[in-house]
């Protein structure tokens, strides 16, 4: 316990791996950022490998005492910390990314999928404080999701768990970027409205929304449909409450599935505030089993923006170093061979 | 410590309160069953107390030196033992269970949902012996559910999670028990099978099945079905095809959602074995997020059949009981007053 605490006083170095860029931060304990730094992520695993560790230097060096280090990469990885699934980082499947960045940075490492990190942040230190049963939806290119039940990560057998954009909503939709077709992901993430814009313009249906894009149907994103809706025009409004009614009805499973406290939506959709979440709000109970009986959860927006992951991460990192100093030998703490360092 | 080992050498009492029929049961540690009653529900709070009342009274009759009492409720019960939504069991909504028994029994009383301690019952002494994150999902009039992570039960955040046949599959779908439309329930019950074989009758497209049911396709139900695929009729065995794909899509959902290490699947149409089980099997990989690169978790069928409900509801019992004994303060070991006892 004299270790446990000890280790919460320390600083802890979280970054977030995605497919674009690396995010680092420095943070203490109340999740608090002390220093922070972004790179291009690379590609192939030695190059993202040597931004990681580049990240870390450079952050150790700004910032003294810092005890552990936490990624998030967006793919699926195991509990051995190597990435299995990383469809949008050319390079890095198979790349062992624990026991590498351990070595090159002489540092603890714990690494997780970058929804969930970003879960644990928004439950430690953002929108979910308090909460031990939270769903975390980011709404973006993807759908992303972190599930924290019993106060802890949903990890699942082998560490790829909270893949929750990955259900079918209608086996007729569209196909989904894994492969399948009608996941709730290709219906309600953020590419899925723009996707709906589109369609919606090509018929000549969102006249506001085409004006937006320059005439050009197929120039609509989901931008140009959040800008229409917030300017008031009735066919950007019509399709945020399309596209809300999508959200709700596998939100609506979700809730039946984990009965959460407290539903947290993050994501580029999230500037839209209220204008979009009251309409999300509102087609909830409809999908809810038994509303009538039990509490809808509320679904409130995330705190911590897009530092969420990297914040999350060093939170991963804190947690796993004050499980071991408590228990080093029990199985979900791994925190790779911390015992045997110097 | 020594407490909760004396508390798993004594037996408990599980009860399995279902629509039609109240099962209980004496089990000792290992789950074998030493006595068995069974008796109606009942309609109605009062009516449906006294019958668990009845049941465990002559259980502790029959059977000395009993801890504690488990009961499995076909409803959402809450974290107090109180029942918010039994759609089965006429005139229980609001019967607080847990208390209630525990008045007239004198012994301490653990409340949770059938599917759930049902699904407690395969991992502690069934199919599932030794895992740490399972699936168990109930084919029958509707789809059960119940979910280990960690090696507990997921409860959420007001105890009625896991209601996993409640997630929509298609919009256009056939309305749900729960009034929602095409859930998976909707789809992959056991009613769903009777259904589509109904309509396959109705057609003209299921001449074996139709011959089971006395050429009357609306007598048709998921059971002649069944006997039609056995005997290996065409019609019959492209029924089953169909139905497996659809067990499939919703399953390979929740295998993204929760990545478990072993799916365990129960009710009456788990007597129809492999025939099944291996349709399910081929279907399932394609319904799963990057399958070449994880484990797509092996679906075998329950082991302890129609008594796992009430087996798990001794378990449940005696968890409860050993958590109180480690940890009497704790905020999920719900055994209600138990230290209030004399």
């Amino acid at each position: 316990m004299a270790r446990a605490r000890q280790v919460e006083g320390l600083r802890t170095i979280g970054v977030d791996l995605g497919g674009t860029k690396l995010l680092g931060v420095v943070a203490d304990g109340a999740g608090v950022v002390l220093a922070e730094t972004r790179r291009p992520s690379g590609e192939g695993a030695e190059s993202v490998l040597a931004g990681l560790a580049g990240v870390v230097d450079e952050l150790v060096t700004s910032v003294p005492a810092v005890a552990a280090v936490g990624v998030g990469v967006a793919g699926m990885v195991d509990y051995e910390g190597v990435v299995r699934y990383a469809p949008n980082i050319a390079g890095i499947e198979g790349l062992a990314v624990g026991t590498r960045l351990e070595k090159a940075c002489r540092l603890p490492v714990a690494v997780d999928n970058d929804a969930n990190v970003a879960a644990l942040g928004e439950v430690l230190h953002g929108a979910a404080r308090g909460c031990r049963e939270v769903l975390v939806l980011t709404f973006g290119t993807g759908i992303g999701g972190g599930v924290v039940t019993g106060g802890r990560l949903l990890r699942g057998g082998h560490g790829y768990a909270a893949e929750i954009g990955h259900f079918t909503v209608d086996p007729d939709g569209p196909p989904c970027a894994c492969g399948a077709r009608g996941h709730w992901e290709s219906f309600a993430s953020g590419t899925a409205l723009g996707r709906m814009g589109r369609e919606w313009a090509a018929r000549g249906e969102a006249p506001g929304v085409l004006a937006r894009a320059g005439g050009d149907p197929a120039a609509v994103t989901g931008h140009e449909v959040g800008e229409s809706a917030v300017a008031g025009e009735a066919d950007g409004l019509a399709l945020l409450d399309s596209y809300a009614r999508w959200v709700a009805v596998g939100l609506g499973g979700l809730v039946n599935i984990f009965d959460p406290e407290l539903v947290v939506v993050s994501g580029g959709l999230v500037t839209l505030g209220d204008l979009l979440l009251d309409r999300v709000r509102a087609e909830l109970p409809a999908c809810v089993e038994a509303p009538g009986h039990r509490v809808v959860p509320p679904v409130v927006a995330a705190a911590l923006g897009s530092r969420a992951g990297a914040i999350g991460a060093a939170a991963l990192a804190r947690r796993r170093a004050e499980a071991v100093a408590e228990a080093p030998d029990a199985r979900e703490h791994t925190l790779a061979r911390e015992t045997e360092r110097p």
